[in-house]
């Protein structure tokens, strides 16, 4: 139940954070960089922002928000975003996003997102909830800590045993 | 209840708005502007992305939403905003954002938005409800249709009834 | 999550008031009261309960809940009743309630009371948060603390600088 | 999500009811009666509102309304309400209710209300559903159609089938 | 608002139970048993699992779950199954079940459960709450403490008085 | 909200699902089946339940329900089961469950199961929504169609694109 804020000990510093026109880091095998809006008093406010920075070719894997829908829009470059309906069908709705287009991914289906074009992308994603979570796919099994089993992996993404040991030995988070 | 999409019916453009990145029209007395992303397929998504232009001083008047929370990033120039919480404290959080700056408004507080800089001054702002709604305060009382009784308006803020019936003849929305 | 009362520390007064058959004071510029069931244990119930009294002419301002739909119960007297809808329409649902007129305002809009006849009116009021909120607009606008800059809602409400500085400079809760 | 009521077909009569001033039929075996406010735009509002009518030993039998809590004021008379907490307690917590008191039940545990002075009692009944339903615990077993094995209700009623059936045979609603 | 458990303290086993293929106590009048999956970290998850065990001809007396509906599945024998709608139908809904049938009852309505075979049944059931609560109508009314007053209760069961005070004299849970 | 079924129309077979007490069909690569029970009545209930089947290393791979929380309670042979939690910690909760044990995964969160006996293992599964939706992980990724680009997802995968593309080309769903 939301409340008004306490008069006596909040500001209005507690609504604000500073920062999302910098650049996240991008210096990382993605080449694609996420820095969340750090706003003290955002407990029940039931929002999430989030800047996303993509160099060319950067992206992010595959990964969902389990207690979320997101909102993305374009503020530079391109952006190629996708997700996909769950069984049986699987579909995969994708697009191209330029400059000003939006983008509305429903609560807990799995999406990726991909720089496309020869300049640096920059996206503004808004959330609804203040706790989203973040589960990217690859990373929440093969870098599962401790392992999963590496036979029932490879039986179930159909890849050889050594592939998926070779994987889980990679550093994901 | 949010469901998967029907892949029989639905485009990947059902999810997808273009235009954000052009302005709205700000040629009004309030020198400022607004536009949602129309997203076709929003409903049950619980989320609204809209853009918000001001030309030098250009404001917004004091409004609240009904039914969401909202969140503001300052894309361009420098924005005003303040909200006010309720009987009986209401305290006034005012915060001037500058370009990358994030402010949060809590669900059904009164709030204004004002561009303060030199130049032009482009805000994001997400919802968390694909149905916030909108009530424009001096509107909401001095527009009404069919007109509120100007006495009890003129006790109620204390003006003279003059003064009231002025501001009932005017043309607010 | 509704739980069961601690039968321990628990006793029926927990979920009890007494006094709503008395007047609140309406001594006061409004010549209305309002006087909310003080109920211990009221946290999780979802609802609250008021009585609200009206002197021939007295009133309430406008105002709204910002986290409550509210229904309304004429006890004795007239009451004119009236709220508005939201942005772009404003139109204006008014109506005159006598003994045993029944009213629902939809949540999050504003709305007013005014006793309208030689005597005294009476209303139990009920809404479905125990913590609805109350936003008196005109005292929400210019009693905001610290101020709202006057040339602002000089602009906002179309009145002139002065006037808004005289409101501003009254005392409104 | 609720939302503005449609200003082309709506009229400030979909949100009033006259007439609960007037008292409910209590010209029955339990000498009490109610009356719902049936106002015809309540879905999606959250809210019902009920009059309760009790001469001089009316009573309601035991009851609990599934979807709602409620809350009670005493206009006239005086009241004896109670409730009953779950399993395993089973606590009651009783009270007798004068004009002005109020008192409130929590969702879905059973309750009952009694008239307990020399004159008529009248009480205002506030559910924060629009559907919330009741449930008369004695009709429920022993009036429902086609009727629940009386040997099982024997048994889990401690009672004799004969009785059980005499009970059956009554008219319950 | 449901969270990832906290990786330093949560191990498998705070999400864990065991013990559901024993037997709950049938030692009692009623013949039948009930055992609740004692998980630890079951808080804000919104799921109760639980054994139902019943003797030949042993049963559960009529009783509801105030915050929860209720999917019964039969793993051996067979049960006798049935709710009751509310006011004014009241209309009762029976089935025998038997192994790998499976019965959804809506929240907060009353209902029972009985074996009716030669041989044990066992039922899992599943509740959407990790609070749902159970009143047995019977233990709630005649077993309240304390007691709820007999000629109350005579007239509202149209019981005589004796019986009633006879039904309040047992022990209920 | 939920309501009272309609006395005219509704019959107890609404209610009702006969036959999860057959196995499911497990004659595919997983060696492992699923079997819903189709209650025609279930919509708005917040309540799924289904049967999940394991030959001896039969398996379901990686997945997550979008919309709900799930209760496991294993009726014969032994299952292993694991969840893993979200960014940045992806810790692995693995745990073994034999006759009679249960395990909750809270909701969104990719989860497995794997029959670990030399014997079939049956498993109960409840769900707290009507609709909670499955999200295979591989075949939400490499299943998806149209295709993903593969070779952003050999880079998101860390897998050479070879092997993404004869994944791409198994059949999924």
């Amino acid at each position: 139940m939301p409340k008004d804020p306490d008069p006596r000990i909040v500001t209005a510093n507690d609504f604000f954070y500073r920062g999302l026109h910098l650049p996240s880091n991008t210096s990382n095998p993605y080449r694609a960089g996420l820095k969340v809006a750090g706003i003290p008093d955002l407990n029940g406010q039931g929002l999430t922002l989030a800047r996303l920075d993509f160099r060319p070719n950067g992206f992010f894997p595959p990964h969902y928000h389990p207690r979320a829908a997101e909102i993305l829009t374009v503020l530079e470059g391109s952006l190629e975003v996708g997700f996909v309906t769950s069984y049986p069908n699987y579909k995969h709705y994708p697009k191209v996003l330029n400059k000003g287009d939006v983008f509305v991914i429903p609560v807990g289906l799995v999406h990726y997102q991909r720089g496309v074009g020869r300049v640096n992308t920059v996206v503004l994603s808004a959330l609804n909830s203040q706790n989203p979570g973040i589960v990217e796919v690859a990373a929440g099994i093969f870098g599962a800590k401790p392992v999963i089993d590496s036979n029932y992996l490879a039986n179930a993404f159909r890849l050889n045993k050594g592939i998926v040991e070779r994987l889980q030995s990679k550093r994901w988070s």
